[in-house]
């Protein structure tokens, strides 16, 4: 029987060895933003997987993180942005599971009498998080930015 | 066999009643919230259920949506938080927990490197929700504020 | 104790109504539709409780169908777009879920080979269904009509 | 202990070699589509292990992408047309799914009246994608077109 | 606050009646499936709720079984073939159930030899019950008949 | 570290490589079925691995499709009969399945009316399937042929 | 609008009744057993609905513990063995689940070797529970006594 | 990169090679036991996975069933008692679960009343299966004796 | 129709009404626990409805909390312990869920390796809670006391 | 096609590793602890995965487990604290999580009237087990230390 050929690695695989990468090159996100020319949080979100990269930033992120050409090439496939892309379970993920849980009912509530009916975007979306010092505990702000669709009336 | 004792009101049967008295009076979540003195975003997560009332505030809210004495006694329950407080597949909330799902690794990336090992509190929290006007279409901006809390290292 | 207060007929509960109003009248949606001056699908969905229904438009069914005022009030509510507004495993509704099932990844992969990374509206979006005479049998035409919306990159 | 014997790549596993090589070689699912001589939708679901190929259709997609004959071998296997084909969690199937929970009662009652009881098949079945150009953002034009089948009453 | 109007009896209501009715009055489903001049097994699913009755049909359905005005039209309601029909977990129905289980894979194999790329219609289908006498025990033969039904190539 | 032995090929490994030697061979089910002397329903429940097969069926198999030794071995291991042996989401077989959910309480009847309290056994069981030919189209008669099983009263 | 006519008490609901006659009128199980003339264990699964019961036994269960004939009427139904009729997760239930869950290969293998390739009934069953003294704390003894019924080989 | 070192044998691996050596030896589980000083039950227990054995129980093990020292190794790590380590789906262990299933209020209620407030233990437990003669087929009797242990009240 | 018999209020059913009548009350868990003679952990726990109360001890809550003699009847009911006695969902219960997640592993491996194979008993269990003053926020101790049952070898 | 790179070792998989050279070595969590400087349920929850490890700290876990530079580089990694790391099923475990199940709405009712409206953190966290002699068989006691933390009112 002959030798099955192996598929390409995937994209979360190409995240894994960019984490295993950053962390033995002692990289910061930071870093790794301004050589692709975009905010932290996009380009964390691109490299762990859940963004678009073009062949020039992956090749980008490539020279940056000294990463094989296999990686290199995984890093252009498309997105993976279904559940598998995240541990739900893991308890920094499952409290904003619990504020949507929590103020799910509020925020609609409010966007229903401010703009009317439809929803907030997760497409055209911007993520924005900034650490906010307090001298009780400094606090995370975490800024979801998305274009309220109004349901068509056809 | 005698009549069984019917509980009171419960939690959720009141905030349905608020909406009902709310929308007969055509009032708006921001004159509620006036009368609390609170943001209408903690107010209007108060009336759905969400958080603690007092009686006094109870009361207040009672004088201005014309509430049953029942009703007022009602909002004075606990909160209800639990997952019966939400409607998860309701498409608005959808969007929320998909961004979870989609930006969950990249947001838990970012406060590792940031504040380090530990969690975003959803209890020392505040949500605010704003209209950010835009040529292109407004943009409802939804802001997670939370205290950054470390695991403790014992 | 005193009696607890009722919250009001919801929208379900009117979709009900209105479902056993439309058999004893012997009406068809082609002519509520007319009534409402929307096509049948918009009109459908809506008096079935998925989209939002103007004081006017509820007021214009309940003439035509006959409700009590209650019941045109319960229209003016909010819409149910959740899961519970649905049996999925009713037949006809889940070969519609099968269809999503083995289709969905030929449509992902045709829509990000012709439009780029991004979604197919569910908001922005137009139903129609048609019936096209076929010698072998009729069948039935579904065109899902949404705008793409691509996602941000910031 | 000797060796054990190895089963062959899977239908899935085939797709995946041929989404590699397809970008490989820069090609796109129409010009895949025109070597089988069926319309792209249907060819990119039966590259993708939907739809049953025939030898020489294998054979044709085999000489086009050039692929291991022990690929080409595995693209004649039985489709593979279970919810281990999608990921119903990605963004983009996700709002199909939303599509038949939102609209699913609406096209019940629709098919109902019009064609009486019964379902729209998900077999005898075909589907169309086009890009519509439209001044406030391109739209994907999804179209279902299933068989209507009447229950039989026997 | 007035009377909230009440939904007529739903389908599945009504068959809980009929069943009750039948054991009062001492029918069996052959007597009742000999009215409707239907097979037992059609007419049995139908005043489960499962098949469309006719007017006709209710109304000879509610002389026979001597049923109130109400529970006739609520006969007549489209019928209930999703999940809420059936325990699944009844021992009796959960064997159907590890039939499936058991021989799933060999239908499937055999009617792919046999037929080609398709399914068995579940609509275009009919349901026989026999007892078969057997000295070491009768036997139930459910005969399942179902309209083969191709994947359409197009 | 020395090396982890193997545990063997297990029964569904080897229908894997059943259907692959069988493709091969171009081998119908009803040729192996003769071999085996056993109706083909069983032969084929069997070779996919949801039947016990002596050490003499499995080299009877093992001659007829050319396997290895450990394939014949693996051929004599327990059956697979839990749902790790099936995929109910193929539409071929959520087909059976929703048969069993749209005329399961219909069958429970029927044999609670005939037989009295019990079950149709799915182990004291057979199952046949034949192609009628129909003007319509061919029909698949699928007979599952269960011994009555009453209830113990002790 | 017509008074819906309400479906009689069902099987669980006269069990819940049973019970409290039980408790109100200070008897047991055995006495109970004893006037219908059957082993306790089968007795009391009779009287919470899982059991088939005459309606001489019903009767004697009215006369014994005092009930309506309309809960006399509802222990004559058909009995319920589904999932509803026991809380899986109550403490005592779920350590039965749990000995299944750790012995369940155990009796597989042992059954498989004792007996041949088949089952153990669940129907033709008898169960039987004791309390054994014992110095170190009462034992309870559980027997689960089945006809072993071998897979049919066709 | 170096090579990853892999981690030994786990108790479930462990528990097939048994299966596979015991097969080809030709043992019966009543010799191992024998061997191993304890009842059939838990001795089948303990190999398949769900019991401590001890060095000397392992070596016991090993040298009767000829196993390298990797897997008398993995024989002594803790056991796999969760749901891993058993298929629930299997027609055989199903039937126990449906015991539970059918019979666990009874259980419930019989011990409620023999013992008071409690439960049977699962841990203070043994297990015997014992084969019944009977002219109308064998039955297997299976006995679970376990410690009743009181809530405590404090 | 006659009327249905209704059975008498549930044990959760009692614990609502306790709550409403200790609010309205301004009683404490301390001097309903004092008025009990046990611990204030069990008596909150008791009177929820998950231990067992003996009627001195219903009635003794009975006359403190003035509930009607329904009311002290259901007290008396069996506990109710399952699933349905608790919303895991809600944030602080769901915390302890996730402390269990978290440290499971760790408290197996050192009950294993300080006491060997067994279990910690949640039956023969003392539950304690106690607030800590600490300066930089006060601390809930949770004690979770129970007897180390030794998996029994036979 | 080149070799596709493979991500390092993962945290759960070198919690694998220092488990199984515990064992060969005849260490105790105890002497790992007195090594790390932290209690033995600190140390084991970090060397099982859950808690974030310094290098120092993996480093001196490694010379005392002798462990590869690769499994001291895993030790490093980002803690798993998900679903993933714990089998709930596992008896033991079980018995945990039937303690929230059982006693979580006492303790929300205590937390609530002692502290007010909040949750007792998870993180801010400590664990502690003691085993506690008893002539009536020893006990385990496990005492969760968490900070109370109010619901932010804003």
């Amino acid at each position: 029987m002959s030798v099955t050929p192996v598929p390409p690695l995937d994209r979360l695989g190409a995240a894994r060895v960019v984490l295993a990468r950053k962390k033995k090159l002692g990289l910061t996100w930071d870093k790794i933003a301004e050589a692709l020319g975009h905010p932290v949080e996009w380009s964390t979100s691109a490299l762990l997987g859940q963004q678009t990269l073009t062949r020039e930033q992956a090749e980008t992120a490539g020279s940056l993180l000294d990463l094989d050409p296999d990686v290199v090439d995984a890093l252009t496939l498309p997105p993976v942005r279904g559940a598998s892309a995240v541990d739900l379970t893991d308890p920094l993920v499952y409290r904003l599971s619990e504020m949507v849980q929590v103020y799910g009912t509020t925020i609609s509530e409010l966007v229903r009498e401010e703009f009317g009916d439809g929803i907030v975007s997760a497409i055209d979306f911007e993520l924005d998080l900034q650490r906010v010092p307090d001298p009780k505990g400094d606090r995370a702000v975490i800024t979801l930015n998305g274009k309220f669709l109004p349901y068509r009336v056809w």
